[in-house]
């Protein structure tokens, strides 16, 4: 059961985040708000309709293997041919290939939405858009016109190949190399693990990107290149051609996403071929490769935090029906000699569902900001300071809020997840009732595409020094606008909210000049210690500004979605944000305690 | 791979809970300092060695179900033999019936050790001991002669039959029947659901402890009966008669705890016996069932409790073994052009790593407190303030810890086991790789013998007002006494703890006395709001406080296990006992967003 919030959504999209602006300044090319509204209302239904009944059956079935071909459980490959044939792969694709060129946050809203519907059936795709923007980025013209649209349509599926088994967060370790021949083309040879979607049969052919190495490339990130491999050789005319010297060697099995496969992919062990070698194109530079799969992996980011965000919305409406009408005990105040209360009515569940619905708008409006800034760079709209081209300034807003878009989305949507579970009580550890789907799904979130420690230190190391920290302090300074705003806002059912933004942003200001000044001294461990909260404490800042101006745009006297999103936000800053103090509390106290035994004794145990 | 934590489990109880002086002062028996060592030493032996090995096999084997028979895994029945054998069931079984009658401490340490080799294998034993206490002190001497010896020794095991379809959280909706017969005896018919161990195939007899309604009794929960249903009737003599009519109709399938079947039980639907009717003995009086079976759910909620705390110990010894030899990148000072470092030595691993070892060693030792008051209260040892019998002081004090030890340290088992498949990155959600299962079975601990959700309104409606708040009160002073010590030690390595740990109790104290005043005056609704929270305040204060006193207890001078000992409670009260505040706020401020709103607005998605 899966209602897309379309409302809600666009309101997020309109109001929170800033798009009825932009369209209206026309930064947002040919998007208009009714165009909008017709979009997500059509995503919802075929979403509802024909995607989320797949969940179930691709948890139970999952994808299996034999002799190196997966199969996707029933149903799947014909949903996606009827998913791609109503346009939906090429919404946010290039025009010139048959794309729709949307607004990449029109984008992440619609993956919101798929994802809620069946998150292993639309990491396919996301895979796919990630391969479109790095070849749309990197490749060259013959290789675009040669792949673009048909990964556009979605007739074909790209893939991402960096993991090896020795090379997991640190690329730089990896071993697959490339050789090249005299035509221009290269043969790669090497062995890629954990490859999302690397075999299937919904599409006539696989588009891999591959990260390898040339024999004569430095050692470390430096030596890495991005190959094009096709699972089949194209021709000249755009036919398929002979099966590449790509070969699945097997899937995992894994706690959930079960549908979707993790497939193994040997490149170059002559299972197929005229070998030696698996044909491979260069994607941009020799040794550059690292930089273009960036392009890809920043976009996957984002992608993997609004997955997050979609098993979340689905766990909080499934939970949500459930206590409706379940039955047990009696609320309050409710008659101690009348039937059993729906347990919706008992204050603790109110409190979980109301902290779900939180932790899950906060995640998307978060996601929707950083596709939104994406957007602005694009368009090379202002900046709020500057008249002129605000690329640079939308350009590292995007990049601040990737890290935190991933890792806080997905770290609300494995705890969204297991709250549905709580709500459900012992059904919800029953599979049958699909609860611990959602908790199992939502695990992996956290996980790929760098883990949330990874994206903890990215956004400490990378996204906080940005032009100095002038990003960051811009960025609070806007949120601040939203507290002030709040508070000024006088309203009785908005409580506190602003006062805790406000001390929110304070804290998180306060660990922000804190982190720098530490990394400018060169206390690089100390500061580490405290990425993860500092990742933390900005998303909570961030979600409850983004709840806050949500709040003052609605009006409690207008309609119950109005005054639902009122609770919602006055929930989250009064009951989450108050967290922020500790967390600045553990940024700044917390170094010594976890630097002060020698790390190999954390793994003994007497 | 799991090795026993026994010398840091003999310290806790010795040197953290305090068995040391209660040994001393003759409050526990026979029970030795130095046959302590040698029963958890034994103990740690046989689970690595006999139980370990089970593990990964249960999970993924399971149990199976065929026409009313359930079938453990392979190797399931013969250990659990061996085990029993060992005496290992027995230990804290009354001495009369064949039992080693040792504190309830030891056995919850014992267990601690079981559950961390196997939750799945654990469980059934734990549901007999809950069996054995409630015979123990509710049976007839006549039951207790035909039962309690072979329930002692493991040779039948017990269960409880509580939960029906339309009765979890609230067992006054029961419908089970019961009816008497001349001889004294009673029929059961009904239906059970979610039993443990209902049915199985590793011993001679099953002991169903079975809450039914008499044709006479009173609505809701004054007209329930505990009733003992064997499944196969026992003569006279002690041997095994009919099969009784008790049915097994199937089993659920789960997130996790594969191997430990959960059954839906019929009670006379005649499948077997005379007819009609399951044969039932009444234990204790008839409409008092309730308060017989509540002896069994404390004692159940506490081994509920240490579930948590074995699969967290499980989770966090794996997780540091694999950071030990897995190896990604350079870590801070590690040479740039040298091989990659181990990721324990990374500053985010090595953080990850401390919060759990910080999670799990608190929760141990909240358990280790309230088994101790347990024995204590046994013991009539005199209070902290009482020279003569301090019986009710601390019968209090373990009704206090219990929802604490239950739900802190199941949703600690949770955190733990996350953070360990976090730390695996993506090996963690592999299957084969271990990490997941962890999770998937410590996700039911919250979930059964009362959500955590209950826990937390027992705590807060039952247990805050023992007394009029003075049981609360006498504890937050005794810990008290610690941060006070920990502040005195005045040692470097000792950072805040002694501070944070006092600001901690002090927050504890502002909520208990606000929660209390809220209560008087019949703000119950907003009082409950902070139940969860206040939960959580709690476990964390008490956590901190017993890790203080650890770290008092510990010489940086002395090993290796010392000062990981300091620097974990450093670690823990630094780092998230600065929490408290925030949970306070909520306590206090939350109440009136979450109830702002009619509660079936939540759950309406537009």
């Amino acid at each position: 059961m899966y209602r897309a919030p379309v409302a809600e959504i666009a309101f997020t999209l309109k109001h929170v985040i800033g798009l009825s602006p932009a369209i209206t300044a026309g930064h947002l090319g040919e998007l208009s708000v009714d165009l909008l509204d017709a979009i997500l209302e059509e995503a919802g239904r075929f979403a509802s309709e024909e995607i989320a009944p797949l969940n179930q059956i691709g948890d139970r079935r999952a994808s299996t293997y034999k002799d190196g071909e997966v199969t996707l459980p029933e149903g799947w490959a014909k949903t996606y041919s009827a998913w791609c044939e109503a346009g939906w792969n090429a919404l946010s694709g290039p025009e010139e290939f048959g794309g729709q060129d949307l607004p990449v946050s029109l984008a992440v809203a619609a993956f919101d939405i798929w994802n809620s519907a069946c998150a292993a059936f639309a990491l396919g795709p996301t895979l796919t858009v990630g391969a479109v923007e790095a070849l749309k980025l990197h490749a060259t013209e013959e290789i675009k016109e040669r792949y673009l649209a048909r990964l556009v349509s979605g007739e074909w599926t790209g893939t991402m190949n960096l993991t090896e088994p020795q090379a997991g967060s640190d690329l730089g370790a990896l071993r697959c190399r490339a050789e090249r021949r005299d035509d221009g083309t290269y043969r790669l040879f090497g062995q890629k693990i954990f490859i999302t979607y690397g075999e299937h049969d919904m599409a006539d052919n696989i588009v891999h990107t591959v990260l390898a190495r040339l024999p004569d490339a430095p050692a470390g990130t430096k030596g890495i290149s991005l190959f094009l491999v096709p699972k089949y050789l194209v021709n000249e005319d755009g036919s398929l051609g002979a099966h590449n010297d790509v070969f699945c060697a097997g899937i995992e099995h894994k706690l959930g996403i079960n549908a979707s496969p993790t497939c193994t992919m040997l490149y170059g062990d002559g299972h197929y071929g005229d070998g030696p070698g698996a044909v491979g194109y260069l994607i941009g530079e020799e040794n550059r490769g690292l930089a273009c799969m960036f392009t890809m992996m920043n976009n996957a980011r984002l992608m993997v935090g609004i997955q997050g965000v979609g098993v979340a919305e689905r766990a909080l409406q499934e939970a949500a029906a459930y206590a409706l009408e379940r039955r047990q005990g009696r609320a309050p105040n409710a008659p101690k000699d009348g039937e059993m209360s729906p347990i919706v009515k008992h204050p603790d569940i109110r409190r979980t569902l109301l902290a779900m619905r939180g932790l899950t708008q906060a995640s998307r409006a978060i996601c929707y900001a950083c596709a939104h800034a994406i957007d602005l760079a694009e368009a090379g709209a202002p900046g709020p300071e500057t008249n002129g081209d605000g690329t640079r300034f939308w350009n590292e807003r995007a990049s601040l809020l990737t890290p935190i878009a991933k890792a806080f989305s997905t770290d609300c949507g494995v705890d969204v997840a297991s709250m549905g579970i709580q709500v459900y009580g012992g059904m919800g550890y029953i599979e049958e009732t699909g609860a611990a789907q959602h908790l199992r799904d939502a695990r992996i979130f956290p996980i790929y595409e760098g883990t949330n420690g990874i994206q903890a230190i990215d956004l400490l190391t990378r996204k906080l020094p940005q032009s100095d920290g002038a990003c960051v302090r811009a960025y609070l300074e806007e949120l601040s606008a939203i507290a002030e705003a709040a508070r000024a806002s006088n309203r009785d059912e908005m409580g506190k909210i602003g006062e805790r933004v406000a001390a929110s942003i304070a804290h998180c200001r306060a660990a922000s000049e804190y982190l720098l000044e530490e990394m400018a001294e060169g206390r690089m461990e100390g500061a580490l210690c405290g990425a993860t909260p500092y990742l933390r404490l900005f998303g909570l800042t961030a979600g409850g500004a983004y709840l806050a101006q949500g709040a003052i745009s609605s009006d409690p006297t207008e309609s119950e979605a109005d005054r639902l999103r009122i609770a919602t936000a006055r929930s989250f800053c009064e009951r989450l944000c108050p967290q922020t103090e500790a967390l600045l509390a553990e940024i700044k106290e917390g170094g010594q305690s976890v630097l002060q035994v020698p790390a190999e004794t954390l793994a003994s145990f007497q």
